[in-house]
């Protein structure tokens, strides 16, 4: 077995503790100053946001010369005394009486204890993750997932791993990769010269997923309240801030429930995962707030305490009209509702987070329930201030009969979907669900304003590096 | 909001304080039978393995007649008193007051009660999770990857989503599914007649990952502690039942950590989601138990209480020799063990399960770490009772110049794995990790005998439905 190490974490966390007591620590040099007979350490090992200090004499131990010359990123195991220190900055120090180097760094190591660009960074996508921002970023991500897959179990959904590989395109939603094992050099092709799908792994032509629901909802049939949580896909090519090649999705779906219930767990689950977040990632919080997005611990704080709004997107539009001079795209029934339109409603007309329901069919996928009124579905998205829409949702349309009407109308083949029908014809219950973007979520919660610094090695057009 | 219910895993895990209460049940007829002026309906809600009985009377509802020809499948509301039964076969049952037809069924209901086979039931991969077996087969999936996330969280690992669309091929392991939004029937060429990837989406050609390790490495070393939990692909011609083209994995990987600390974490794990499941899902066990895989439970409480056993490879060939004769490959120093041999070691040998460590160089990847022997390299594979190796790892080669060597050797190139090389060069620690199929996991758990049926969607050779 290794050396007997303790983390970072655990120490930070009860250093009282610890004090006057012998510990090893292992971990990776952030930063170094010594004089003639003394040097001091900044010593982080991942567990914790904030790194511990390390004070080494030179007649304590063995290599001080060896240990003022290490590098910026050098890998060390640190033996030592715990000492509380209430007078300085830091909480506490240890006292070394042995320093190992594991592994040197050398005088060119990209990440030097200076501030470095975004942009910068995003060319060491292997490094970055050892700086305080990306150690923050990527430490609550996982948090995030994490609280997303604990509200569901506690609430026994199932989570169900929907494919990645296609047949199908869902809702027909945005570009799609194609997967294929054939020679790219030499495409089998059929006698009429068409692409010959016989050939390649499946027997057909195959995509890579861009939503789950439509087999989620095959579930949710059969155990009632499912969820699912993994990667999706749009080829799209748009070079934005908030827009990649490869995400994360979760997409709940709940039966014998309708677009009242789904709208209560929306709000009851991004309110989880933002309780979860400022519980357990107290220190990397404060650091988004005060580095990143000044205000972010006050809005979120504001919108875990908050109860959502409710309005419907008919009278959302009669209110937006009223100040179409302030927007770059006028607002109109029937228009679908712009990013600057959705800010506007969650933070200058409710002031917090609002869902805008019952949107006009035209505008929304073929699966949403046709109200009464003929004219619009039982739609729903969460507009939450700072950003707009973070969750869209709806309730589905369980009738058969209407279902298929609607899928003829959108040019839908109905072969294509024989096991979506099924679903109306064998037990059909009123069911809904939402889709939640995990980037976006990571973006809201962080206050970090591109998406690919929420992705450890994000793809997007022209980039699939490492 | 709509009709408030009561789960059916809240009824039967707290029957008792429901006794003479009134409740309203949603879920769909598993089951009926009716005599002139009464009948039985079992309803399954899918929020709990058992399904609850129903009995209604004609002059308690209104609606006597209609419900009697219900057809199996149809989901209803039932509203009516708890009644505890201890004289029979369920703990209680719901006498009706009122049945509220939500979605009928038909005769022709491809799901009926009776016992369907394994290979009809993957033809209805959209109806088969309402059938028991798949109902438990998918609920201890859920549990399974949800106690995997809490073993991990609960000792702060982060969780890493290492990218699905990748340009490199990690360790060259097995044929891999090409990813591209070029137009097939007229692949664009260069000049002198190749594939000109520089106007595919990514500029380069991209395949799916078929392992997170390499990426996950970064993280860790910025980290200490990470795991991976993700779609991994491979696009091999096998048709077997043990072999997916679309499959999850979980890859761990530790910092200051060596090869026995990273036996130490697999054997914790094992453990911790064996016990997990057993304590969350013991119906569905239970049922796993006594119709799929007679000595389930017993084989798993062994494991959850065993030390697991230690045999380098060397001494394990030296073993497996004596016994030459009683397989169908011969075994000797230097080839790869069958799963036969993993077996009769850790069946017949140990009894248990058991590690084998320090493979030969030359059958295992570049980036294991080299033994000081110079001919066998830091590896563990993890075997179990009843279907041999459930885990590989390694600690990794940290060493620059040895990494270097080895992957020349193999015939990689340094330029693909500059990335890889910078981790041993900036700060490198001993570090180790393990990769754990998680449907061969969920097989273990479950005693299914074919990946096709603890998969919702699987996606094989040739086969790509819904």
């Amino acid at each position: 077995m290794s050396v007997k190490t303790t983390d970072v974490r655990t120490l930070s966390r009860n250093f009282k503790d610890y004090d006057g007591k012998e510990v090893t620590v292992a971990g990776w040099v952030r930063n170094m100053r010594d004089s003639k007979t003394f040097g001091f350490l900044v010593l982080a090992d991942g567990t914790f946001f904030n790194p511990v200090q390390v004070v080494f004499n030179q007649d304590k131990i063995d290599n001080f010369d060896e240990v003022c010359h290490l590098n910026v990123g050098a890998a060390v195991y640190v033996t030592g005394t715990v000492v509380v220190t209430p007078e300085a900055k830091q909480p506490f120090e240890i006292q070394a009486t042995k320093v190992d180097i594991e592994g040197k760094s050398t005088p060119d190591y990209p990440i030097q204890p200076k501030r470095h660009t975004m942009e910068y960074l995003r060319t060491q996508t292997h490094l970055r993750p050892r700086t305080n921002t990306f150690q923050a970023v990527f430490r609550v991500r996982s948090l995030c997932a994490y609280a997303i897959h604990k509200f569901f179990q506690e609430r026994d959904f199932v989570y169900v791993h929907t494919p990645l590989i296609t047949g199908s395109d869902c809702e027909g939603a945005g570009e799609m990769f194609q997967v294929t094992t054939m020679d790219l050099n030499n495409i089998p092709k059929t006698e009429d010269g068409k692409v010959d799908f016989s050939q390649d792994f499946f027997g057909h032509a195959t995509n890579l997923t861009v939503s789950g629901q439509l087999n989620g909802e095959t579930y949710a049939q059969a155990f009632k309240n499912i969820y699912t949580f993994g990667p999706t896909f749009r080829a799209e090519n748009s070079n934005t801030t908030r827009h990649a090649a490869e995400f994360w999705m979760i997409e709940p779906e709940i039966s014998f429930a309708d677009l009242e219930d789904d709208m209560i767990l929306a709000e009851d689950m991004l309110k989880y995962v933002i309780n979860y977040v400022l519980e357990h990632a107290p220190e990397e919080m404060e650091f988004f707030n005060n580095f990143i997005d000044k205000g972010l611990l006050d809005r979120l704080h504001h919108v875990a305490n908050s109860d959502f709004g409710r309005i419907t997107y008919t009278d959302a539009v009669a209110e937006l009209e009223k100040h179409n001079d302030e927007f770059d795209y006028k607002v109109s029934w029937g228009c679908d509702l712009q990013t600057e339109h959705e800010r506007y409603l969650t933070e200058k007309i409710f002031g917090k987070p609002v869902f805008v329901t019952d949107y006009p069919k035209e505008i929304k996928a073929f699966y949403m329930k046709l109200n009464e009124d003929g004219k619009t579905v039982a739609a729903m998205d969460c507009l939450v201030p700072g950003i707009g829409e973070i969750i869209g949702g709806s309730q589905r349309e369980d009738d058969y009969d209407v279902l298929l009407k609607r899928m003829q109308e959108c040019g839908l083949k109905e072969e294509d979907y024989q096991f979506y029908l099924d679903l109306r014809k064998y037990g059909s219950s009123r069911h809904a669900g939402f889709g939640l973007g995990f980037e976006r979520c990571v973006m809201y919660l962080t206050g970090m304003g591109n998406i690919r610094d929420v992705i450890p090695f994000p793809r997007t057009v022209g980039n699939c590096e490492l």
